[in-house]
């Protein structure tokens, strides 16, 4: 199986692809995509809507796992992240990938064991769990990588869960 | 001026597209995109996308005015209507359009002269301005026209400003 992870933003969208099987995984790719702040809304966006496009067409994964967004303390920021994750999660069911969503909190569970497990922890236990050289960095990338993860470590359940509900 | 206005809502995406000068002003077209509520949403992402995509193509608009997302009381429903407006916006600036977004109340106050006319009176005043036989349907379309009237109204100012910035 073959997860591209992606942690939505407008500034920074962090993306990881895992790829593997049961307990042997490796990380494919990982980074960020950066648009300018200085530059409108709407060019953001078409310019975040073409690096997803061209990442998935590029990596050609099996799943995208998105993180999904909640109301933040910042409503400004949480309504540009809400934009970057509708133009994420319309590329790649587009694409005809697989779409899930998993909040923070599963994530962190299915990384770290707890849902909440602070940032560095996170990052370590990706590093360890990928057997990186270094700690994933940025940030963002580390989250898009355990995304990938977590979609990894859930996929086996949600497919025994849907072919129990046919 | 051709001007494609779009309110964003992923179950109905009003449209309404208004071309002319000055005052004289006609519709070219109105209607709703509608994405199945069963449907996964990054599948309904995926469609409406497709659907603005398909509109932007036939109509050639000059300028997209989509409707400026605030929260609402209703948390989900303000994410899935942000999802929904950045793909549009990506969409439109994608295709090379110029992108601008308006309040509600910038809107209300173009067509109806104040910013908390009811949903009714604009409507009204929607179809006197492009004097059409009969009240735009459903509201989402009305809307849409709306938004267009109001570009065409602001946009003289807008150019102004701009070039006195230069």
């Amino acid at each position: 199986m073959f997860v591209l992870g992606i942690d939505p933003g407008l500034t920074r969208c962090g993306y990881g692809a895992v790829e593997g099987s049961g307990g042997k995984v490796r990380a494919v790719a990982a980074g960020v995509l950066s648009t300018p702040k200085a530059a409108p809304l709407a060019h953001r966006l078409a310019e975040l809507q073409a690096g997803v496009r061209g990442l998935i067409e590029e990596l050609a994964p099996d799943s995208v796992a998105v993180e999904r967004i909640f109301f933040q303390v910042n409503a400004r920021t949480a309504m540009s992240v809400g934009q970057a994750s509708g133009v994420a999660l319309a590329e790649a069911a587009a694409a005809g990938c697989e779409v899930v969503q998993y909040t923070p909190n599963e994530v962190k569970q299915a990384v770290a064991g707890f849902g909440a497990a602070p940032k560095e922890q996170v990052a370590r236990m990706v590093q360890a769990l990928l057997a990186l050289a270094e700690r994933p960095c940025p940030a963002d990338a580390a989250d898009a990588l355990a995304l990938a993860l977590c979609h990894h470590a859930r996929a086996p359940l949600r497919a025994t869960i849907a072919a129990a509900e046919r």
